[in-house]
């Protein structure tokens, strides 16, 4: 039987981390997920996914044929293979590539988490036909993943496509990384529980959520009352699409794409989030891009996106 | 004698048209200037450009081997090699690549005025060691260039870069697109006259440019009254930096470029212009990015810019 070549797809995340084994159709021939050991040093990591691997592999070892390995992780860096202190690992600077090549004896690349989100809609999803395309990751903060005449924008250093850091609001409000206004503290599952308090406080209504404790109010439940008729949940969403639609305003400004593709938890809200940022896109982009880009939802499964994205930034590499 | 390769460049502006043999490394072997008829037909200019060309070529024809031709052109496309309804010329759609191909019995490309110039400084200017840098040209408009991996930002229609069309401030004041707030309202030669207006209205402080009728006053003379110490201007100058800034944090928070140059008649304000700019620039921009990026002015001689510009096109592309 000859053995099906597959790349290895590892999605590193704060808590966990997913490892699968992808064909070049994306399809996902087996997937494992372990503990990222985030808190401890990356030693820890390390040691722990080569020696799961080894016992995952085992069987098998005579079907598949790894021919690279890509990985997606928060402040990783293309260009230089490292991840660079991300602020949800206590990991400092680590050399990943090197590390897992000295492992895995085949090719190795690494991206950011939302750049691998954009390649796996560009080989297995939504994006088939786009080499213009902006895939937006709706999660607790909002990344991106750029493509620019069929390629992903990187940028001088490799951390390009911060469409979550461009400011939609002077003076607005106050974002993780210093500046005030950006995107993702409008527009992400932080965001629109923050716009709720908005509304709470400029409306003067109930809302079938003022029952829960703060902290139990989520982007989620949030949706749930908006599909529910909730005045102040609907006023959320439609807050939260006319603040992604300016966002995505500029990026269609500046990029022209032919297609925007929403991705992550938040964006499963579908069109109760899509009409609002449609209707606000083509208000607010250069006159002749009006109406001229598709905002759809991403195609990816959603569980297991991060691994395809991963495992297809690996493949887009072996074309090159 | 051994002919000296070159290439064609030719820069059509709303009047006039510049033609210039520039070879490899960016030596102006020749140019002529001849009238764009911006209010005729298309077919009016083509008959006088190809029966001017023929005199112009007469006395190099034994000197130089004209490899291919490049221009730079507004609302050209580069992908389908058009220019397509510009705002200043008569011409409606014209086929300009087909057209002088049949003529010139070379490869001949196309692209807008903006990208030309961006192509020019990676070639022979400011920008010949970055492969992420951003050409801002001030002039009436703002135009931009946008490099990405060593490649020209097209989008998927070849219309991409628009950096003076990204809304700056909400609601802020009418574009010629018809929206409001763009940054080339701003920053460009009509926004600090506009901008002129502004601090008239809110300063209620003498200026010297009071005496000059409105139409008058231009962003040249208004950098003269800054640097004879008149109040208004100096505010105008510091607001055009600062809404200039505003949009390049955006741009850099997007492309994450190394090198940002700004060309074009209003950037010759030089310092009182870039002081603000790159102020206002730091502070918006994504974090990580801050202080990471250079602003110079651009290194092509002003008057030639437009043709070492579409020439280099030309080289780029040969060399594909």
């Amino acid at each position: 039987m000859s053995k099906r070549d597959v790349t290895l797809g590892i999605d590193i995340g704060g808590t966990t981390t997913g490892i699968g084994m992808v064909d070049s159709e994306g399809r996902l021939i087996a997937k494992k997920t372990i503990d990222t050991f985030g808190k401890k040093p990356f030693e820890v990591f390390k040691k722990n996914l080569f020696q799961e691997w080894e016992s995952f592999f085992r069987a098998f070892q005579d079907e598949v044929n790894i021919l690279a390995v890509g990985a997606g992780a928060p402040n990783a860096n293309y260009y230089k293979g490292t991840i660079e202190n991300p602020p949800n690992l206590n990991w400092g600077f680590v050399n990943f590539v090197e590390e897992m090549k000295s492992f895995f004896h085949v090719p190795v690349f690494i991206t950011n988490d939302a750049n691998a989100a954009a390649i796996g809609e560009k080989f297995f999803g939504a994006a088939k036909n786009s080499d213009n395309f902006i895939e937006v990751t709706l999660g607790t903060g909002l990344g991106s993943g750029i493509y620019s005449g069929g390629q992903i924008v990187y940028g001088h250093d490799g951390f390009a496509g911060e469409l979550g850091h461009i400011i939609v609001k002077p003076n607005g409000r106050l974002c993780g990384c210093g500046n005030r206004g950006c995107l993702e503290t409008y527009a992400s599952a932080t965001g629109i529980v923050r716009s709720f308090y908005k509304f709470l406080a400029s409306e003067n209504k109930e809302s079938i959520l003022k029952q829960k404790s703060m902290n139990e109010v989520t982007s989620k439940l949030i949706y749930e009352a908006a599909k529910n008729g909730d005045d102040i949940a609907i006023k959320t969403f439609e807050y939260t699409g006319e603040m992604l639609g300016k966002g995505l305003a500029t990026a269609v400004t500046l990029f022209s794409p032919d297609l925007i593709v929403l991705f992550g938890g938040a964006a499963s809200a579908g069109d109760l989030l899509i009409e609002p940022t449609v209707h606000a896109m083509n208000k607010y982009a250069f006159t002749p891009f009006k109406n001229k880009v598709t905002v759809k939802l991403s195609e990816l499964p959603m569980g297991d996106a991060a691994i395809l994205g991963a495992s297809a930034l690996a493949w887009n590499e072996l074309k090159k």
